[in-house]
Formats: structure tokens, sequence, C-alpha cells
């Protein structure tokens, strides 16, 4: 027994074993198959071959079907069925039932590989764009939070033992740079990301002039991967690039978690969040935990789990299509999809969280200003290694200070005295445009595409 | 605003964060929850305190429900809400809908820690029961494979370049022995799930005389783990060890699949699949493509990611309960899933290759000669080393022989014509035996727990 | 321009690439090169094959010569260069060096390939021998630790934040009982380990009458791999078998280095080590930290990246030989090492490390007996639930008790006040025994292959 | 008993543990902590303090005495003893030695924590250099081979099954694309790593008016890193983008080993490489083995291996310095070296390799024209799904034809017949000289820091 697909006879158990999640994966992907249908379909309309294989009338029909598929996306309604395997082959099963044998010939010069590849291109562009704007919202609740406190003192800590003076404004700017710096690897990312495989069909091109260009500049892509074997096996690699660079955004959450959880600790009492942002246990009655933080701390292991997978299916694979690649369709959606999870919640976390002064001050011993001590010591012409010996003999003799005082000596550039909170602002500021610029181009070019306005939909 | 739960008010964007996909995942702890509970009432109802925290007619009732929200589990209709947060919740108000004050006592002296974990033990002991079951299916698949097949000339390969004259019989039952080590390691993650949590509660134990042991007992555990606290950080490390161990199924699956995708390339030939068990291109007509194959050396790297993401949790994370767990949860179920999807469909593709005895004929050349040449050489008394040389020197003058009559000198054990099949079909005999035995104890006790057939549920 | 090695000549720069660190890697494995030698030439002097290929006579030249490089490997005086490009070359050259042309005859009937899994299983044997009389000593170390301060209150937590009461008895022995679970793994491990693949030669075996069950049983092995294409294959499996067991080691190691870095700060202070057993600051005179912690917990994720690496370049590859698996090598034998040296020197910090009672006893607050109040009123007839949800309500009722009282009714089994020392201890002991065991057993093997005692090297 | 340390008395047995392979690792980094040193040095000298902490003669002397020992550094002669526990402090030993009390000048204001970071970032991005230009060197080596073979035929696959008609152009110039793509990461990777993390001390700044902005400026750095926390908070971090990136380039080459092993088994024959680039066996004298291919292939696991440790190293972890981030000095030095060694191998075996015309055509059969076919009958004005129907109902009745004549058809942009090699040759040339621009900066930076010509170290 088998079962009838658009492209052969399958056992059932093969076919379930192969199709595996898609069917609900792609509809994740269904409205970038729309939009990467309509601009295939309009280069095919523009090329020079008579007889036309789509013509210009033609074209206005797909398109509007394809608006119509995309608004039924978006309401819930597009369902891709085991038998179709995949999202390429229901669209195509779509339009063949509405626009008939004009719906057979939107496949013509594509293949589902370059189809795939663009889809998951265009799907990644857009989650960039979404995560660099979370990215930097969190950048601003954590400087926000940091100027707020910026003179507040706080133990800093090497090894986690007391070391030196510190504030809770350099504590937490400290991670929004970890975050801003993040940005540099996404960026490069979504550079990487930024190439049209269009055009490329199983990996060797098509008999036909079709205008690869064209279908890249439709797609507001920067330019078209020019090899068409290296654009099909650009695919998870793509997806390697992508998840190491949020793989990064994850490091920095996850060591603002641990130092949250931490710090939040009785023992520690310096941050603390509202009741309702914690959660409680089933047997004792009196816990208020950091649930979200220790499931963010977590999900860093989650992700670098998902780039370990798709490093491993990627590495040493044969050029030209394997089917292995559809494997890293799910580590990669999940990936983007859990980490802008965690984002989103921080930021809340961080605009929630309460510095408590007290607890802060009750920290700072003696000790903690040893280093202090043997610079003293320096200033007054001993040799360092000198200074720091006396002071190490003479621990017991160290008097307690105030933090506040000995922490006006720590003024240079980005110590806790000498933070430039204009400057880390205005970087901020830069990069928001700049993510800004790349989210207007994008959606500009799918709205003259689709001849409706992008991401709304509304017809003009 | 925040939302109730039976454990405190909570915000709603944390509450779904906090509970992500457990409202889905845990329904597959379902059948476990209510077994685990049906095990720990039966302990309440036993213990020596006045008055009975439960009596012997209340654990009737409890468990008559329990068999009942069994029953809904199977049949799809038992469900969990966001608010219930899990499974232990959803159960909680379940009985509590029914049973009234009856059910609020259930959760008498343990914690959603020892219950998740008793919950993840039991369903890990199924799982790794069927898995078994499904490694040694697919290990007599291959052994018939390669009896039928055990004196057809295969070219024995290193590097991938022709080494010395083999035979299908090796090539397949090297990899059916390959699965047989790893029933090692399976067995090994077996025995190191088989101890019972419960009764750990938070990891600090309860002020009540409960009766562990028993527990253990009554869910046809080994034995209870001792410590209570290490039995909740075990959770996690148990999920580990059992990824580990399917790990290793899969890294032999992946070689499996690898060689026969090689070896069913047209310049070779030696494999092939029936065509439906093939799939097509979508825009190439001729195209039939070992998809399964390749998918199932994919979700190697899958299961590997699994690993890295549960270990990456686990790691360095401080004894007593931390919500991180949760997060191991999913690659846990999901590890264990994938795999036996793979063993199964392996098991098929197995059964229905068939092999081609002219192909792998004409891959002989007479270079694959050379080693038993200068084994000649060494029969005459010359060294080997110099055989080798004067052999290497003369490559040119080796004649092709017929494989067959060079393979009848390869008989010591384990070589092609030294494998005892015998042997082999009865190691893979008393392993099933073992697996039986393993099987019928779980399931015997269950049943006599539960008062009905388990686990087909069947009343008496 | 090419070098010359005995199996052909090779541009110097490919030599280099492909000897990589080989000629100072394998130094650790010349001493089972040289006992794997003896074994198979004792075998090939038993050989049924007329004239012999090598006689009795022969055999003791070749082993008493074997004995005395053996005990040059010891002293440091053995070398490898890279024209030997291995171990194996490099004592058959020595070999032939001293023996002339009895030396080219020990390379009779095997290959590299076998050759180096048998050293490889022979190295691993051994390094898991001594690694679990390690996690056995530092079990005891814990045991002991943990009986000393059976009583001593300490806060036990969840989500690191205070939730009931326990004791230092309870948290140590935690630990202790991780790495006695880690033993299952480790000993299915050996198990998996414990298979002789010598006689396999290049994985097809090799046209002479060899005995491949007598090779195993000289050399100490519970019996041969059987198939041997699979023999050759299961290098690179068996070494991610064992690291995956040892990287259990490492995950229980980095949670105690994480339970003491975290309980060492001055907040806690609940444990303390020795000044000598810390490092310092360069620019801080008075820091002590925990740095043999930190490098502990670190060393964990050294070892999981090892444990990756190694599938990853065993996940896929076709059967026989393939050079990847030589880069399985240091990742192997780095795994053991690191992993060895953090349970000794965890071994020395529990031994030095204090408690502090007092220090211990000030972080109980009120809260923590919170459900311990609930299960009051349980024992009163009051539904669990009901129970938590006054409590919970009334949590500024409840009043500061001493720990150590209400610690005493946790007396079930692995609880606080249930802890059975003397089980645990037996396991330990039993444990023990089995180890000794394997390792006499072992080493009476070589010994009697060698005529010497060994490891020792005393001639009799 | 204790061993003395500049920083204070350690248990041996710690020392040992602690230090680790430092003591050789370290070696690698002197070059750059004399660097660092020399501008922490000038810095200090121009310090606005009374008296000056270095005068402008002292750093002259300092300055000069670095000069020497970085050439006792590159002549093998500098040594670091386990009692310095690293290169730091084996300096300062150095410098004091040499220079008396202004020696223990030299570690005023700053800490071993922004030394390390400095000196791994001046490192990294020296390798960094090394290895874009290794990378461009490759491209261009694969770029020249797909030119000279740019029309020559050979059979396009997916899933390894023939598929289209394509040329070793096309294969040939998907790696190159491949390794051009990679450079848009190694360049993001190389930014990230562009800042100056130097003055951050123990991560708190120090209580002297020291000038960030002056040692980022001397050591070629395009800014400093701003937040002092944060700069050795990111040490770790960075190194993990480093690995992320050049994991994407081990990527690219494991494809491309994995490509030339396929296709140079006999079976296929389409590359070849001269006898001494491969390797023999030690069995088998006809053996030709592509070693180094496949090293590189597993080399890629390796480098994969060492980015997990390194993230799960810097996973959670709290920020302030902890020694844990010693343990990511050895993958990320070795991922680097391990890297540039592949690239290095692989630009000869591509200089090396031939391309066999015959056999190449020799893979050829009929059915791989199915697609052009189809595409024939849309040219005459047939849906393509009909078309595609059409022939594989019709597949028996395709004709072999000439590749070279039906990839005349494939003309578009990146297409067999439409690769710009122009348009390729130009984007590497500009890459060249952007990292050459890279390369001159920064030796100029240091050759006017240290007044000699750097890298050379001539005096001018």
């Amino acid at each position: 027994m088998t079962k009838k697909t658009l492209v052969g006879n399958i056992n059932p158990e093969v076919l379930t074993f192969t199709v595996g999640k898609d069917v609900m994966l792609d509809l994740v992907l269904a409205e970038a198959d729309c939009i990467g249908t309509a601009a295939h379909v309009t280069m095919l309309s523009k090329m020079p071959v008579k007889p036309a294989v789509i013509t210009a009338t033609e074209r206005k029909k797909i398109i509007k079907e394809l608006v119509n598929v995309l608004a039924r996306v978006r309401e819930g309604s597009f369902e891709i069925d085991v038998s179709d395997q995949d999202v390429h082959m229901a669209l195509e099963r779509e339009l063949t039932t509405t626009l008939g044998d004009l719906g057979k010939k939107v496949h013509t010069a594509r293949s589902r590989n370059d189809q795939i590849s663009v889809d998951l291109r265009l799907y990644g562009k857009e989650q960039l764009i979404q995560m660099m704007k979370e990215v930097l919202a969190l950048s601003g609740e954590l400087l926000r939070f940091a100027f707020k406190n910026s003179s507040v003192p706080m133990v800093g800590r090497t090894h986690l033992q007391p070391a030196m003076p510190s504030t809770v404004g350099l504590w937490a700017s400290a991670h929004a740079e970890s975050l801003m710096d993040d940005m540099t690897v996404l960026k490069a990312a979504f550079d990487f990301n930024d190439r049209c495989p269009l055009g490329a069909a199983a990996g060797f091109g098509v008999p036909a002039p079709i205008d690869r260009k064209l279908t890249s500049k439709l797609l507001g892509f920067a330019e078209p991967v020019h090899n068409v074997l290296y654009a099909t096996s650009s695919r998870g690699k793509c997806e390697t690039v992508i998840l190491s660079a949020i793989a990064q955004v994850m490091l920095s959450l996850s060591r603002l978690a641990e130092d949250i959880i931490l710090y939040s600790m009785p023992e520690f009492g310096y941050f603390s969040l509202p009741e309702e942002y914690c959660t409680g246990s089933s047997i004792m009655p009196q816990k208020k935990n950091p649930d979200v933080l220790e499931l963010v701390r977590a999900k860093s292991s989650t992700v670098h789990g998902y780039l370990v997978a798709t490093m491993g299916i990627v590495n040493g694979l044969p050029t030209g299509y394997n089917r292995d690649l559809q494997e890293t369709k799910e580590p990669f959606l999940e990936g983007m999809h859990v980490t802008r999870g965690c984002l989103r919640i921080m930021a809340t976390m961080v605009k929630k969280m309460k510095a408590d002064k007290k607890a802060l001050k009750a920290g700072f011993n003696s000790d903690i200003y040893a280093a202090d001590k043997a610079m003293e010591l320096v200033a007054k012409g001993v040799p360092f290694r000198d200074a720091y010996d006396h002071v190490k003999v003479h621990l017991k003799e160290l008097k307690g200070q105030n933090p506040s005082e000995v922490l006006k000596n720590r003024n240079h550039l980005g110590a806790p005295g000498g933070l430039d909170f204009d400057f880390l602002a205005a970087r901020i500021e830069t990069m928001k445009q700049q993510v800004r610029g790349n989210s207007r181009r994008y959606h500009n070019a799918i709205s003259k595409l689709l001849g409706v306005k992008y991401p709304s939909l509304e017809r003009g």
C-alpha cells in the first residue's frame, strides 16, 4: 500500500517518517513561502521567452491569490496535509485548486530546494530584525536600571569572593554592554543571511533565462548568492551562523539571570522581584522562587544544543541538497523563538526589579579596601609589588570605610565612577536606527511586490 | 493583573513563560503521574499515624478514580490548563473535583519535585523497555540479511578505498553487533533509572513516617534512591545517562544509514530499496532518493544536540531543585521518541533492502588481493615486512581472482568466513528474554497496584 | 621532495599534518602496544602452520625485548620519530633494530587498525580501574564528612532559596551517592571496553588460522569482539561510551564544586578551606579564592567538549577504518586524564574542608518551618492543600525553632535523620572489592603473558 | 608543605592543578604579554600624578627590556616556571630580575585579569589576520581550479543521486564561495575582538587616573571596551565568538574534504592526488589513502568540541572574574591552530588535485536530463507540473545527450554556464586588501609602541 503525493507514490510509514513535524513547522514558513512565490512568479512573467511562461495578467491573478492565502495563514485557516509533504506542495495544491492550470505553472524553473532556502532566509530576516529590537530594548532597560542606581555601592567580586568596591550601575551596565556587543554578531548573521538563493533550483540552475538579480531585488535582499550549488549548500550553514549569533545572546542572558538568582538569595537580598513575578511551591507555602531566571539560564543550554545539532547535521555533508537539512528546521525555528521569548521576559523582569540599598551596603567589609590601600602606598612612591606585600601582611589593620567615598577615586573611563551613560545610550540609539532602516527597506520591498501594505496587508 | 494558581497568584506573562510547553509535554507523563500517585496514596494509607491520613477505603476510591483518569488519558480527553501549570496540579484538581476533600489529601508528604522525578523514571523505564525490543528487532533484521548474503562478496574498504575482499554478511552483521553492543549501555541506563525517588519531597524528606521502600516496591523499582537530596538532584542527571545511551544507538544507526546511502548510489548499486520507500523530487521526475536514511543520519545529530542541552543544564547546578530542570523534559522525551522512530523505520528499510550480487562482484579489482599475496609469501617463510615491500613494488603483476575463493581463507573467528550466526542469534535471544523479564516484572507490579491488568487496563 | 616511511614515501608537509600530535600522544600508549604485541606474537607462535611464522624460541626473544622496551618507556627513553608516524611503527623499527628479520615478522597477520584498537582498550581498561578507585575514594571522603557532620543543621534550598531544614550530612552524602551512582555507568563502560579487537587486522580478518580467543584471553579480556569489521568500527564508539561515562563523573564534580564555591562565600561561610588550598590575586592582597573548585567546574565543560568532538567524528562515518578516528585519540586520553586529576584534587579538598556550625545555624529563619507547620495541621486531620493554604496566609506567625529539634521528625529512609551510613559504606566497600578483582585479574593475565610481575616488571 | 608564589604560599598539589598547562600554553602568549605591558607602562609614564609612577626614562628602560624578552621568546629561551603560575608573573619576575625595583612597578594599576584579556585579544587579532589570509588563499586556489575546469561536465547530485548536469567549475567555485562567505563571520569576530580591555584591572577599575583610550590606541585597537566589569566578563565570550566563526570555516572545509574523499573513490575517479600526498597501509601494500582529507573532516568536529567546551564554561558564569575562564585558553588557542593548519594543507591539496575528464563524463546517464526534458515541454506551453508528470511516466524514453550541449542552456547568474569568475576574483581581491589594511594598521601601532619594526623586531 502506498500513498499518492504530487511527486510520486510513497509507503505511508515512510511518508509519515519523512514528513515528520513539517506539517506543523512549515506553517510558520507559509507567509514567507507566499512572498517568495510572488517574487518568483513576477520574475517568470518578465522572462524573455515566447510564449511567456506566465503573462502579466496571470501574474496579477496569482499574486492576488497569494495575498489571500497569506491572509488565511494569519487567520490560522491554511493547512498542510501529510500528503502535501510540506508547505511548498500545499501552496501549489492550493493555487492549483483556485487557479487551475495556472497554479501548475508556478513551480516552473524552481525547486523546493531553493524555495525552502529563500523561505528560511526571509523568515530569519524578519526574526532577526525583531530580535535585534528586543536586544536593544533589554539593553535599554538595563541601562536605565544602571543609571538609576549608578552610585549605589555594591560589592565587586572575583571568584564570587568580595574583591573591590563597585556599584550597581557598573554591574547593570556591564550586562547592557554585553548585549550591545552581541549586536555585532547578530548584525553579521543578518548580513550573512541577507542574500537570495532563489533561482538555484535543485542546486544546478535551470535551462531557462531566469533573472536572479531581479528576484533578489524584489525580495529586498542585498544581492543573490552567486553560485547556485552553494546557494543550496548554504542552507543549514546559514542556520548555524544565526544560531551561533543567538547563542551569544543567550550566553549574555544566562549570566544576567545567574547574577540575579544569586543576589536575590536572602543572604544577599541585593535585588528583589514583585511576588507575582515569582512562583510558589506545591509543598512549601512560604516559597517565592525566581523560576523565570532559572528557565532563562537553562534555555541558554537548550539553544546551545540546537546549535550543536545543526552543526552536526551540516558537518561533512556532501554538497548538493541532502534531506538531512530538513532536520535543521526545528532547531533553527525553535532557537529563534526561545531566544526572543527570553529577551522579552527579561526586559519585564529588569523593569520590575528593585535594588535594596541597605542590603547592598551591608555586604562591605574592611578587606575589600586592600587594593586601594596598596595604591595609596604606590602614590607615595612604593613599588606596587612591595605595597601589595605590605598590605597582605597587615590585612587585619585595614579599616572599614564609606564605600561611596572610595568609589569616588575610580573615575577613569568605564570605571564605577567613569561610566558614560550618554555615550552608551547614543550607541543604543544608533543601532536602533540601523535596525529600523533594515526593517523599513525590507517591508517596503515586500509591500511593492505584493501590492498591499506589508506587514499589515492593508490594500492601498 | 495576576492569575490564580493552586500555589499562588502569578503574572500571566510569567505564568505562560514558566509553564512553557509543559501543558503539552506533560500529557505524555499523565499515565505515569496516575501510577505514581496510586503508589503514594497506597503508602499513605498504610502509614502508622492516627488518625490515618488516608484510610483503606479512601485509598480504594482514589485508585479507582486514578484508573478512570488513566483511561481518559488514553482516550485523549484529559487536559492540562495553563493555570494548572503542570500535570501534577491538573491531576490534583481533577481528583479534588471528583473526590472533594479527599483529593486535597493526595499531595500529603510529597512535592512536585519527587512526583515529576518518579513520573520521568516510570516513563523512561517503559520507553527503554520498548526501545531495547526495537534495537533487538533491528539487530535481528540485520542478522537475517547478513545470513542470507553471508557469502556474497563485497569490497572491503578502509578510507573508503578498496582494501581487502569481504562479504555482505560481514558488513551487515557488523552493524548488528554494534547495536547488540549498545544494549550494554542501554541496560546500564535502565539500571541507573530503576531506582525510586518518591518520598524525597522537595529534597529534604518529610516530617512523617513514610515508607519509601514500600512505594519503591509497589512501583516495581529495584530499590529507592537512598539520599533524598540526591533523589531530586538525580533528575536531569538520569536523563543525561539515558540520552547518552540512546546517542550510542543513534551513532550506530547513522553509520548504517551512511553506508546504505553510499552503496545505493548508481556507481555502486550494491543495495536497493523499493521505489515506494524512497521519495521523489518536485523538479526532477527521475529521482528516487534515500530520504529516510538521510533523515536518520541527521537525527543522530539531533539527539546529540539534546544530550548537549541536557548536560549543559545540569552542569554546575547547585544541589536542591532548580527550575532549570524543567527544560530537560523536552530533549529527554523527544530524544527517546526520535530514536524509537528511527529504529522502527530502519527495521523496515533493512527488511525491504535487496543486495545486487552482480554489482557487488563488479567492484573487485586485482589490487584488492595485495595483502593476500603478501601473506602467501609469509607462508613461504618471508618476513612480513619484506613480503609487503615486495608486493608493493610488483603491484601491477597482481591478478584478478575469484573473490569467493580468496574469502575461503578467512575462516577465523569473526572473519568473513568465520561468522558464528548461531552464537549471535543466541546472544540476541538471551537479551530478548532479559528485556521481556524486566517488562513483565514492571507490568505485574503496576497491575497489582492498580487492581487492573496493566498496561491493558482490563479489570480482573 | 618526499619522506620515506615504512609504508611509502610521503610529502613532508603531509606527513607532519597527518602524524599530528601522535608522536607525543602515542607515547602514552607505548606500554599497551608492547603488551598487545606480546599477545599477538604468542598467538602467532602457536598458530598451526608449517613452517611456524614464529617459533617458541623466537617468541621468548621477542617478549624479552618487549619487556626491555617497556622498561625504557617507563624511564622515558623510548621515542617516536615523525617518520615512524606512530607508536606501532616505532616499536616495529625498534624490534627490527635489535632482532633483525625477526622484528619484521611481528606485524604478520595484523594491521595498525586492530593494534591501535587493542592499545586503546588496554589503556582505557587500566585508566578506568584507577578512575573507579578514585571515584570510590572521593565518595568515601564525602561520606566521612557527612557522617562527621550528620546532625549539623544546614538550610535546605530549592531554587537556591531557603526551603526546609536539612543537614550537612544530607548535603555531603547526596554528593557521595551521585558518585556511587556514576559507578553503574563507569562499570558499563568498563564492560563495553572489555572485549578484544585483535585479529581484525584492517577490518576484514586475515588469510591465516589466527586464534582470536587466545589473544583475547592472554590479554585478560572477557571475550573477543566477534565481527572483525565491527572490531575496527568500534574504535571511536568505544571512546564515546567511556567519555559519556566520565562526563557523568564530571557532572557530579561540577555540582559539588559549585555548592562549595557558593557556600564558602563570606555571606554564607558554611564551609572553609585552609589558605594554602586557595590562591591569591596579583592586585588584591586580601584574596583567598577557591580556584581549584572553579577549575573543576570548568573542566566538566572541557570533558563535555571532548565527548561532543568524539561523537561528531564517529557520527555517520562509513564502516571500515577511516583516518578520522585518529582525531578521537586526544579527547579520549585527555578526557580520562582531566577527570582523574579532578577526582584526586577534590578528594584532597573535601578532606581539608571544615564546616562552620555557627554560620550554618545562622542561616535559619522562621519561614523555613512552613511545610512542617502544614504537616502538623495534616496530622490533626486537615487535608494537605487546606493546611498549605492556611499556612501561606499566616506566614508571619511562624516562629523560629531549633532546627535540630525539627530535624528529628525527618527519620524516614534517606531523610536527614534517616541516612543509613553503614549501608552506604558497605555499598562502597562492595564496589571497591569488584574493582580490585578486575584489577587483579587483568594484571595477573599480563604478568603471565610477559613472564614478569606486572605492573611492577619485577622478574620472578 | 606549601610553595611560595608572588601572590602567596600554596600547597604544591593545588599549585600544579591550578597552573595546569599554563606553563606551556602561556608561552604562546608571551609576545602579546610583552606588547600589552609596553602599552601599560607607556600609559603609566604619562599618568598625571606626582611623583610619577614611572618616569619617561624608566619607560624607555622597561620597553627596551621588553623587546629583549620578546626576542628571547622567539628564540625559545624564555621560560615559565610552575611557581610563576603564568606568563604575567614570569614576565614580572624577569623584569624585576633585570630592572630591580622598577620591575615591581609595572603591575601598578592593572591586574592579571585585564592583562590576560588584552593578551588574548592581541594574539587573537594576529591569528585572525593570518587565518583570513589563508581562507582567501584557499578560496583563490579553488577558484583557479574552478576556472581551469569551468566547462568540464560533472554529474550534479542531490541526495548523492545523479540529479542534473553540472560542471567541475560549479562544484569548485561553490566551495570557494562558502569560504568567502565565512569571511563575513570572521570579520565580525575580528571587530568583536578589536576592543581593548586594558585598565579594567580586576573588573572594577583602579583608584588612579589611568587613560584607557591611550592604551587602546597604543595597541592599535579600535576603541576600549567601555564598562570595566564587562571588559573582564567578555573574556571567554570573545573566545566563543571567534570559535563560532572558525567553526564555520571548518564546516566549509569538512564538506570540501568529504566531496573529494567521495569522488576520488575508484568507482568515481573524478579527482586524484599525487601519491606522495596520500598515505599507505601497514598491511595492504596497494593502498593510497586520502588521510589528509579525513583528518580535516574530523578536525571540524574537534573544533566544534572546543566551541562547546568554551560555551559551556562561560554559560551562566557570574560576572566578575572566575578561574573557570583559564580553561577556555586551550580550546581557544588550539581551535585557531587546528583551523589554520587545515586551511594551509587544503590549499596544497587543491593545488595538487587533478580532474579526470573522462571519468567525470562517464558518470552521465540518460535520466539526468529528465528536468531538462520537462523544461522543453514547458517552453512549448505545457504547465510545469503536467510536463513533470509526463516525463516521469516516460523516463525510459529519455536519450543520452552530450552534457556540454545541455549545459549551454544554463547561463543565468551563478549557473554552471553563468559563473562570473571576474566578479568572484574581484571579491577575493577586495577582501585581501581589507585584511592587509588591518594587518598594516596593527603592526604599525606596535612598531611605534616598541620603537622597533614589528613584527620583525629590526631596530630602526
